[in-house]
């Protein structure tokens, strides 16, 4: 088991990782928030309760109330919210409440925002349940839901008491969601650790197989890097942004497929491969670190084929909420282990990254046809 | 004009209480953001618009984006905001925007939600154009909106980067309005200022002429009050709660009648009435300072006539927010210029006191129908 501190200006929390945590959760809970408040909330989805339902409640001597969100990206909605807070109330919810969130990433943002917008705020956990989640989305303080009009519009930073992250529950993970998450850690090693980056190279038949030694280093490393960023930098007005490597052409993948045919590791998995090129062209990485990088990301890949016109996803580009003032914000990596953030990157210079990025996938789209 | 600094935690800003604000807004806001970004909301109503666009907008270089809400309590939902929300993105918004809510408290309201959520978090600015949002909801960084199950329910902290007071709006403010807005006023002067309440007693008359020298006293009085204690406890653990003096009864009443027949410094005034009767009855006040506060609440009236039961109102103070745990929390003042929270009021003497205010509340209507 491995703990890892988060400390903000705006609060202080520890992240733990290891196994045997959701059994355990109740008496976790209580220790970090003082005292179990008389009404404990907990949100999570059908087929996540319908698992570890009886693991959870077993821990608790007055069983939390427990609110459900439908699977998937199209339940991130404000109205999705209202639903939720209306029973809050309803169930005798109080600013003195609790909230827990067990879940996936989608779970996890927008039981952060319910905790962060009832009564103006009450204290939340974060239990997260796949692999992503546990890596990326539970860390940092960020919640909040989509609009039509695109993802993550809305929300608010409101940190949790505590994340647990139980390596355990990765077991029922469907193996295209690891691999997607995993897609994170590779992420988390390009932009800030090249020890991940060697171990993950070295060890990736151990991490796919579900090695549990395995997992937490990859899982501990991972958080500890987001840690490290988000300690010293926890509104994203800087360093926080070289954690978006990736994710500009990420997010224009999802929007231009529809949020439907890629998984959101996926999507950032080859946002990197399109952000290695550009930094491969600038010269901030080398022709073998280029290789590496990239050979990196395909063997915690496949990643899905795709066939799009470069022009729709570099348009999609322009919507991206990283982008201040109509400035196409960039993240490259810097070698291995460093990355900065670029605002001079012009529209040729990103169709082309685009352009190669999905030559790759189309090619896998042929190979797969002609298979 | 006086100037009054909110400091918190969280935020400092100031509070300006003045003649001439709004015609002068864009160099205000600009002086305190830094600089106008590209773009610039500006959330207000069809009505308060009509009066005040060309005062507005000749300030600007290039003009604001103008959102609109409908009037009224009925707009002050979740699904207001999100049809808001929705605009934003479209009229090309994004984390470096600012908004500026020009209204009454529900514009303050909702726009301080807005600019608390939309990306997580933007800048703004309240000018609020109702007396009763220039001495009360647009100091303390509340914001948010109503459930059905609720007032308030939903909302954050989130402080502006400044207020603009202009008193030159509340000329045109109905005389109904004003009075009930100078409730909140009278409860600044019961729970923390003796010297405004001699002030309201001895100057009723050019108060409510509109004076602009006595209302810009009372405006600033009232809002030094408010600014006082929020900084001293930003976040309501405390100190803050004194600032309820009659909201327990006084949001029962208004959920009672429906959001419909009172404004909400009416439903403080009564709230207040019933809050003295306890404080009588406990002794922290006593019998001449009890009928001198009940006078001068009555000075600012007529509060409107009420037919309600006492049991109804009773019962519905116990989904009042400001109740923790099951307590039935209550402010009441000690002498005059000085208040206190109570959390052993029975449910007996709660309904005395309810049922005290609604004598008079009758009376009141008894006597509307004789005349």
């Amino acid at each position: 088991m491995q703990t890892i501190r988060v400390d903000t200006p705006s609060a202080k929390y520890d992240v733990v990782a290891g196994s045997g945590l959701l059994s355990t959760l109740a008496v976790r809970i209580e220790r970090v928030a003082g005292r179990l408040p008389r009404r404990v909330f907990l949100l999570t989805s059908g087929p996540i309760w319908a698992l570890w339902k009886d693991c959870i409640q077993q821990s608790f001597q007055e069983p939390p109330i427990v609110l459900f969100l439908e699977p998937g990206e199209k339940s991130k909605t404000l109205g999705s919210v209202e639903k939720l807070l209306r029973q809050m109330p309803r169930a005798g919810g109080d600013r003195g409440s609790l909230l827990i969130a067990v879940g996936g990433g989608i779970v996890g943002d927008v039981g952060g925002f319910l905790a962060a917008i009832f009564m103006r705020g009450i204290p939340y956990a974060q239990v997260p349940t796949t692999f992503l989640a546990q890596v990326d989305s539970s860390v940092g303080g960020k919640t909040g839901v989509n609009l039509p009009e695109g993802k993550n519009l809305v929300g608010s930073f409101h940190h949790p008491l505590a994340v647990f992250a139980d390596i355990g529950v990765l077991g029922t993970l469907p193996d295209r969601e690891l691999r997607a998450g995993l897609m994170e850690s590779v992420k988390a090693g390009i932009i800030r650790d090249r020890a991940l980056v060697r171990f993950m190279e070295e060890h990736a038949d151990e991490v796919l197989a579900r090695n549990p030694k395995a997992l937490e280093k990859v899982i501990a490393a991972s958080i500890r890097m987001k840690a490290g960023v988000v300690n010293r930098d926890e509104r994203e007005s800087g360093l926080r942004m070289i954690l978006n490597l990736g994710h500009t052409v990420g997010h224009a993948l999802e929007q231009a497929t529809g949020y439907k045919t890629l998984l959101h590791g996926e999507a950032v998995g080859w946002g990197m491969i399109a952000a290695l090129y550009l930094a491969r062209k600038r010269g901030t990485i080398s022709g073998g670190q280029f290789d590496r990088l990239q050979r990196l990301i395909h063997l915690y890949g496949p990643l899905p084929a795709l066939t799009l016109k470069a022009k729709k996803v570099v348009a999609a580009t322009s919507g991206d909420k990283k982008n201040v003032g109509g400035v196409n914000r960039f993240v490259l990596p810097i070698g291995i282990g460093d990355a900065g953030v670029v605002e001079d990157v012009t529209a040729a210079e990103l169709e082309a990254a685009v352009a190669y990025m999905l030559a790759q996938a189309g090619e896998r789209a042929a190979s797969r046809q002609a298979s």
